[in-house]
């Protein structure tokens, strides 16, 4: 069985951070603030957002939720340019899945760098190839800080990364890059993924397709981490590893629920708390 | 023998369709025009500077050599603020080197997306990754314009990447992963090289050292983009590549010179044309 890459002990100890450093800008006038701009009315999403607010709400960080009616392209921006301009909000998430029609790419870059705690805009992304401060893409930063967590070592390390979005695998990409690993990113053009995939020390899986990456994708001993969140039959939350086969060959394997997740939330509200600090 | 995977005769029809497209805009009272911001004296890139100006005038393309003199990071600033503001200029390159102590991260910024022709602005950056329109460093598609010109497919193909500068090696590796390459960046972490490099079917070589590839990184029939530009010490100009030695493992090899580099330049011009026709 594989080392369990749980991210719950480090959530709770980055919350912890978060609350002292809210409580004392709070305590200097200053109380940190988040806006989430929802453009859907989708069940699963609005539960993560609300999820986020308790979240926020137990550390002293103010979450608000901004939900666009009638949501054109033109009315989600506006209600970015406004939040953009208010010296009370630190922080802007721009909540996906967006209606039909409308993309993110449309949007993102009415968020300025210093309130984009999500690393959405154009500029975020890349301040984060070029290597200046810049706030990353929560999910992408979760991941490396679960394996820094748990000791597991990048420089020189082969890293392969199995999808490409903005969201999550490039941004991971450029995260492992930095951390001296040598990275492979894949997707659905790849020729025998399960050879390439193999070939990784640490395989961070953001394909968003339940139970994609089987045994046959992981080399003996190797570092997984799951970054799927699909919705099983059930309604349960399963990831992009079929873990019960995976588990059996990876060396260290994170859990969904329990892994990434936990810790991409406690890092957004981290981003809020640094945001309102004036810093990244 | 490799193919030989010139530059030259790609680099003829950019020219050329940059010509009619300058001579358009001319005839319409629009000049266009690119700035070259130079803030070192160093001889090699002084004489290539003078290079990217002599190929302009031939394409009807004006371009304006500011030498920034007692070059400190404020004052290049002031002359990057005041060409952005500038309407008579469509694009603007900040040469490298620049003076020690001097970042091209602390200025890059300044230079605004539509006038970026060389790609070097965090929001270029950006919207590289996140596939919105945006100027590419000319390097790095010139290396995508030679392998498209040369009928290489990249779809589904193992692609390596040496080097992983922000001018380059980053920004090829985008470019090639949009071409749904199966992309993996190597750099001087990257734990035998040699045999990462074996894997590729496409490898570009852009790590800065002289002679740095040699036949023990090419596996066989391998294409082979040398992005190098290094002065020997015969004052020639040499690429990353050892091409004797490469040349009878490579399936193909671009030179150094003829190679990259005179699509680079080229490429600099189709992108000033196309700034000051208002798109990218």
């Amino acid at each position: 069985m594989a080392e369990n890459l749980s991210g719950k002990a480090l959530a709770t100890a980055i919350r912890a951070d978060v609350a002292e450093r809210a409580a004392k800008l709070t305590a200097s006038g200053v109380t940190p603030a988040l806006a989430i701009v929802v453009a859907t009315d989708d069940d699963g999403t609005l539960w993560y957002v609300r999820s986020i607010v308790k979240a926020a709400e137990k550390v002293g960080v103010r979450a608000v939720i901004h939900t666009v009616e009638n949501p054109t392209v033109e009315a989600i921006a506006a209600t970015l340019t406004e939040l953009a301009a208010d010296d009370g909000t630190h922080g802007i998430i721009l909540q996906t899945p967006l209606p039909k029609g409308v993309s993110l790419t449309d949007l993102a870059h009415l968020i300025p760098a210093a309130k984009d705690i999500d690393g959405a805009s154009p500029v975020s992304a890349g301040n984060l190839v070029i290597g200046t401060p810049a706030f990353a893409p929560a999910t992408a930063e979760a991941c490396l800080e679960l394996l820094a967590h748990h000791g597991v070592p990048l420089s020189g390390k082969r890293a392969v990364v199995i999808g490409r979005s903005a969201v999550v695998g490039k941004p991971v990409a450029q995260l492992l890059l930095r951390a001296d690993a040598t990275v492979t990113v894949t997707h659905s053009r790849t020729v025998d993924l399960p050879a390439v995939a193999r070939t990784a020390e640490v395989l961070v899986v953001a394909i968003g397709r339940a139970d994609f990456v089987t045994a046959e994708h992981v080399a003996p001993g190797a570092v997984v981490i799951d970054v799927g969140t699909n919705t099983a039959a059930d309604g349960s939350l399963v990831g992009d590893v079929e873990a019960a086969s995976v588990d059996g060959v990876a060396g260290v394997l994170s859990p969904v629920p329990g892994g990434v997740g936990p810790v991409t939330t406690a890092l957004l509200l981290r981003h809020a708390v640094a945001a309102a600090e004036g810093g990244f």
